[in-house]
């Protein structure tokens, strides 16, 4: 399919959400229905030859891009939450950030043994939480063959943390 | 098209996230493909003869609808989120719920006079969020001629919050 250099459609806002940080804002990409729909058919020719059971998404951006990836294959879709957010019964994972620690989870119930399982975020940054993510599936019974992200910030070292599970994103960023 | 019933797709769990609240759990719902393209495709048959130029959905869990129904109708999709979520220039919005009050932000940027903006969100309680929500879009320069809920549960009273504005939801719950 057609190359797309998606730079121009990410706002970039200096000092958000702290001092010193620069947020790479989609909320532009996705207010653009050719740009917004070239994103989710390039997720579909990337993962065309894989075989996938499901997708995983992490909350909140992240649903933005795999439920409309979801429908286009036809699989189900699974929840990667803050802690309290998911009701019933939910496996939970506690991860450090640079200053504090987060906690996510997940309804086991929606992961089958051995599915395959695409795992997505909106951006990666350390990865820390998509790190956290691909245990919990895991820990849940599946497998992880693939992550994507659309954003991808690889100087900050996210990289080794998936243990040679191939990471795909469509745009990368690196430190000024 | 077809009708189907959503009830057996929608988890019940008593008592969560607090005492005495039933919650309604999509995530059985999104995990079922089949049923997810059905609420999709009937969100887009409903106003398939109303003119729409963009849809604002509500987070986190308003995203999961709001996203592929942007994308099937190829209009822009507008995030309206908690404050303090979206980078650079907001209109925030403070509304009371039933013992506290929360405050919502969009971004204006994203929003043309004029507009005819579809508002949705997975589940309609006492509508007071949707109509913090609709109040920010008429604020931007917006008109709301329809409001989506997936989930209605019209005994919280949400209909004369919405000034006429009609309301459509794919199922309703009363309380027991």
């Amino acid at each position: 399919m057609e190359d797309l250099n998606l730079d121009p459609y990410i706002r970039k806002v200096p000092d958000f959400p702290k001092k010193g940080i620069l947020f790479y804002d989609i909320t532009s990409l996705i207010n653009n229905p050719r740009v917004f729909a070239w994103c989710i058919d390039k997720m579909v020719d990337l993962y065309k030859d894989t075989k996938i059971d499901a997708v995983a998404a992490i909350e909140t951006r992240g649903f933005l891009f795999a439920a409309p990836y979801a429908l286009r294959r036809n699989i189900p879709l699974i929840l990667i939450r803050k802690k309290g957010k998911l009701p019933g019964k939910t496996l939970s994972k506690k991860y450090e950030l640079e200053y504090n620690s987060a906690e996510i989870e997940l309804q086991p119930d929606d992961v089958k043994a051995g599915q395959q399982v695409l795992l997505t975020d909106d951006l990666i940054a350390t990865g820390g939480t998509l790190e956290a993510a691909r245990d919990l599936l895991v820990e849940a019974g599946a497998q992880v063959p693939e992550i994507f992200g659309l954003v991808g910030l690889p100087f900050l070292g996210y990289e080794p943390k998936f243990g040679g599970t191939p990471v795909t994103t469509l745009i990368n960023y690196s430190s000024e």
